[in-house]
């Protein structure tokens, strides 16, 4: 009886320790704290035991840096070598194997914290890699200083492909972007860098084989063959596959600008500056386009060491092939009926292309075709259902669909989206077939100084998606440990917090910049395809230095705010009504001071409305909230009136939206008569 | 009559628009402002006339789309091209021909701004760069969009070297380091990157001569030759020079980890982790060691196409050379008197090596000795009497002494400091030869984070003493436009503002870092050598994230406190009184807060007395401005106890000094009987 008391105490007091600790981001599969903690001082020294790759040494060596940057310890070791004595160290990592970075690799853990030491075990140096991360998310600190709670961890991922696309076309994705993003990859425990390398905007890596393809396609910015191996070994060291995409037989203006006889129609071609689905498509129809591919994609296939590479394969209008006299003639003798099954006929080539060269074929939802082998993999951009689908036909895959980052929807929404969803009445042998996903970051309205703030933190989200346990669900505590996980990833140069204030220095002149920050905190970009659709015309030498630009994707403050409303609706503490009476005098007072800031500032004009609609429903909420408190009822004709305002409010300005009109309508219902 | 009274009058109105336009850094030569404004539109075209470099053209389409990001405007144009039509342009660059980016070519330039257009004139591209870059600064706003004011600049360089030096080996810079400092050096009109390649710390290049130069010399850091080349193109499509150094026969630790055989005390060596003058020297007595140069000299000279290069020559402490019996052998047989003519000696013969290879030699103080022809150029590091010397012994040089911005001193005194004093009392002949200058930003106590903050603004206002008219001295009006150049470097990337509150969000464990800031608003790093001399023993592993680390070399917000006081002691205006009060309460309250936030960073426990002395501090001001407001005086006895306050807070701590301590005491003598 006693032992079930100490036990059910024990149980009971580690639920309460789990709330306070579980900061981590993708959570592990299996936590359990106990009383008690590892403290870190000056002399904290670590070692890595076993046969590890050289890659665990220097991610040892990384990690170690990092508690020193967070904690200011000055700890005496500089490099973790193979030579690294293992005596004195109070960290050990042991690790059985060296890994290789290939799909389904054991990344698994365990770490093991006591008072006295901390051990970190893994099968291969990937798991040493991803428990290293976790270590990371661990370090507390208090009055005594910094220190790892006493823990056991153990932890595997769900899906062994957890990806993110970059798309460094569409706006030129230089070195730095990828390597930060590569280490934010890593801290949240991805695993696969899908690079989409070429587009009609522009062909973004040097071909030896056929320099003109970089040369006279890219503006001269693309990656040369030495970067590219850069790259590799810097994906490499942080347990990431790099993924090439290719994409053809559409989305290759920029390869015809050197290479116009690829083409389905004569050119001369130009690249692209413009946005949308664009006629320029290969000539499957010719053998010497698969004689260039062949050669081409060979001299790809040894630089890239993956045994997967994408060929893209979405968005064929189809309008050239219907255009050109020869092309149909081929379908006719062929018995090829529509150009879908043209496409097949152009991937089945590619196919073998590919599979001379080694490689498995990696494509959009289109190249799903019944003339394609089982062997190629299906990205699925256009749905759930799609992959289910292709996993029941036999052939496996990865979601994307859920996971455009680019469209700018919530964290929530990306992170409920499940590969698998719950109600997929797949077997276990089709589920099998769906490796995991990858968020894809489209760089239409992106720039290497906005990008960061597209990807981070929402694709942390998706990252857990991919890691945790299905059940790992609950929305408002994914957000919480979100903003922690935000806050790490600035350790790594990402620029998603820090770009913010800076886009605002140049939108002021380097005016004061909180009328302005007062209101771009609770404005949110259009929602998908929106931006293009609302009379303005984007290029690629566009600005994208606007406030929507410098606008958050997910406004925290907006989404603070609804939660303080409710909360104070439910129970009107005062506590909570002060702060919202202070969020919507500052919004009321807020207008008169931009409008001041707009004199130096006419980029910002465009606000210039939304700013005065956010005054007006402030006062509204104001009104709302001085009735509420007084416990008096405004009447119905008020709230009637407040509906013009409302309205106005709603409607996009500068191609933004204002976040907070719902919890203030909310204040206005609760205030007013029915 | 009627004539002088306009001409009159114009030149007043003149006065009074310089005063508000004159925003530049560096300030042009000439400038005269005119009514009326060239206003920006949608539809600004530009284009590039004349027979210039292409880097010109690269430069107009990068100056279009940083006018495109301030403005928001959506301009027609994507890239300038020799293609691109003059018609319909309105603004317009003449360039008469291609400039070669070498030492002393012609960088002046004409911007001539009407209201129907703007004109750039150049003789070469480099002179259209630095217009461009005028021009940039010229953009103005007001309620009617965005603007140029209408005038004439006629401007050209004071000293045709003006450097920067960045020291990539003692802390490694990677690529985006070196990149985003170029554009900023564009920005302010620099025209040298000297790169510090090889040190005690670590060898920073790619041989492929002697690989086991930066294979085990660099810890995998190093610029691969490919990089030396992506780094050099980026610098000429600026209009940089860049000049490489390698440092002999002393810091040289690092190359004698793969070539002991090259050092005068036998090995083995590994790569220096602490900080100092080092023993290591290369053996100048073995033929070997110069067959040795000979080769990679003869690599590093094809690979580098400046004509310059940098030995080093510095801080050889001789001990070597003292314990070694061959040398002093040599030396002896030889008649070689002492280890500075041994080093001339050594010297001689690199000069000879260099020569073979088509190089000019440069070397800091040391390499100045008798024996040495005047071919050399001199990099002075001792000071400008030495530099003098020099010119007057018939040797070129540069000025580096008293630019040295990793000594943490104001901008004001690196403004002020003249390669050429106006005391030198040179004949015209003798200031001929010094070349003008360059910034000299050693790495011991900065990563690639916190470099650019030690590098901006302060740069900024050397390369005005190197570009603007030596009259050019006032330093209330230097501060006023540093600020405003500090902010426009944001443009390139530049992290010198946006990383001060990121490091303060990880010092805080991401609390509310409004309590830190408050402190470390008012505390600099302490200066010249200091942080080495207080105990604290820096390795380069050692973290450099601590509240010193983020902490501005110089606190605007302390200069302006001290001019404010200043202000409101000549004459005590409500208004100052009413701002000083708030930052002494904000101060005297803050201490509490902070301690708060200590809690959960035990990093920033290192301040805790420092922020209490701040706190007491405020409040004796606070006391002063009570009396001063009542126009009251404290007595003696109060001011004579609050000595031991001032004391106690005039100490650093954590390496930092509080900078608001001389306005507080001006407040407190005010206030006091005598």
């Amino acid at each position: 009886m006693k032992k079930i008391v100490a036990l059910a105490i024990l149980i009971l007091w580690s639920i309460g320790a789990w709330a306070n600790n579980t900061d981590f981001m993708p959570m592990p599969e299996k936590i359990t704290f106990q009383e008690g903690n590892f403290r870190l001082d000056a002399n904290f020294k670590m070692a890595v035991q076993g046969s590890a790759h050289p890659r665990l040494y220097d991610a040892a060596t990384r990690a170690l840096h990092r508690l020193a940057g967070r904690s200011g310890l000055f700890f005496p070791q500089d490099v973790i070598t193979p030579q690294t004595p293992a005596e004195g160290a109070r960290f050990l990592v042991y690790c059985q194997k060296a890994g290789r970075v290939e799909l389904g690799e054991n990344e698994s853990y365990e770490i093991v914290v006591t008072p006295q030491k901390v051990e970190l075990s893994c099968i291969t140096d990937l798991g040493g890699l991803r428990g290293l991360e976790t270590l990371l998310q661990l370090l507390r600190a208090d009055e005594n200083g910094y220190y790892f709670p006493v823990v056991t961890i153990q932890d595997k991922p769900r899906f062994p492909w957890r990806g993110l696309m970059i798309d460094v076309c569409r706006h030129w994705m230089p070195m730095e972007v990828i390597k930060r993003n590569l280490d934010g990859m890593a801290a949240v425990k991805m695993n696969v860098l899908h690079l989409h390398l070429s587009e009609d905007q522009g062909f973004r890596v040097e071909s030896k084989v056929f320099p003109k393809l970089h040369q006279l396609g890219s503006d001269g910015h693309y990656f040369t063959q030495e970067q590219i191996r850069e790259i590799l070994a810097y994906a490499d060291a942080r347990g990431i596959r790099v993924i090439p995409e290719f994409d053809m037989p559409g989305h290759t203006t920029a390869w015809f600008v050197g290479h116009p006889e690829l083409a389905s129609a004569p050119g001369p071609y130009t690249i692209e500056r413009r946005w949308g689905v664009m006629d320029p498509t290969m000539d499957p129809t010719k053998e010497s386009t698969y004689a260039f591919l062949d050669k081409f994609l060979g001299e790809m296939a040894k630089l890239f060491p993956d045994p997967y590479l994408h060929i893209g394969g979405d968005e064929n209008n189809g309008k050239q092939w219907n255009q050109n006299a020869a092309i149909q003639a081929f379908m006719k003798k062929k018995n090829i009926p529509d150009n879908h099954a043209l496409q097949a006929y152009f991937n089945n080539r590619i196919l073998k292309i590919l599979t001379k060269h080694g490689k498995k074929m990696v494509g959009w939802d289109e190249i799903l075709h019944p003339d394609m082998p089982k062997t190629i993999m299906i990205q699925s951009w256009r749905g759930p259902k799609f992959l289910v689908e292709s996993a029941r036909k036999g052939y496996t895959g990865i979601l994307s669909n859920g996971y455009y980052i680019d469209l700018i929807q919530p964290a929530s929404f990306h992170y409920l989206n499940d590969p698998v969803p719950a109600d997929s009445a797949l077997t276990d042998a089709e589920k099998a077939r769906i490796m995991g996903g990858e968020a894809t970051s489209w760089a239409e309205l992106v720039t290497p100084e906005t990008v960061d703030s597209r990807i981070w933190p929402r694709t942390a989200a998706i990252a857990e998606r991919l890691w945790s346990p299905a059940n790992v669900r609950d929305v408002e505590d994914m957000y919480r440990r979100m903003e922690i996980i935000s806050f790490q990833l600035e350790e790594h140069g990402l620029t998603h917090i820090k770009n913010y204030e800076m886009m605002l220095r140049r939108l002021t002149a380097n005016q004061d910049i909180r009328p302005l920050k007062n209101l771009v905190d609770v404005i949110e970009p259009v929602k998908i395809y929106q931006r293009h659709s609302q009379g303005v015309k984007y290029f690629s030498h566009s600005p994208y230095t606007r406030a929507v630009d410098a606008a958050r994707p997910e406004s925290m403050t907006a989404r603070w705010v609804a939660k303080t409303v409710e909360a104070f609706l439910q129970d009107p503490a005062q506590a909570n009504a002060e702060t919202i009476m202070a969020c919507l005098n500052k919004w009321r007072d807020n207008h008169a001071q931009l409008q001041q800031t707009m004199i130096k500032s006419p980029v910002i004009r465009e606000l210039e409305s939304l700013s005065q609609d956010l005054s007006d429903l402030a006062a509204a909420g104001l009104k709302a909230m001085d009735a509420l408190l007084a416990e008096q009822k405004l009447d119905a004709g008020w709230r009637y009136e407040q509906q013009a305002v409302i309205e106005r409010a709603k409607k996009p300005r500068g191609q933004a939206e204002l976040m907070i009109i719902p919890a203030v309508v909310k204040l206005m219902d609760a205030a007013s008569t029915e």
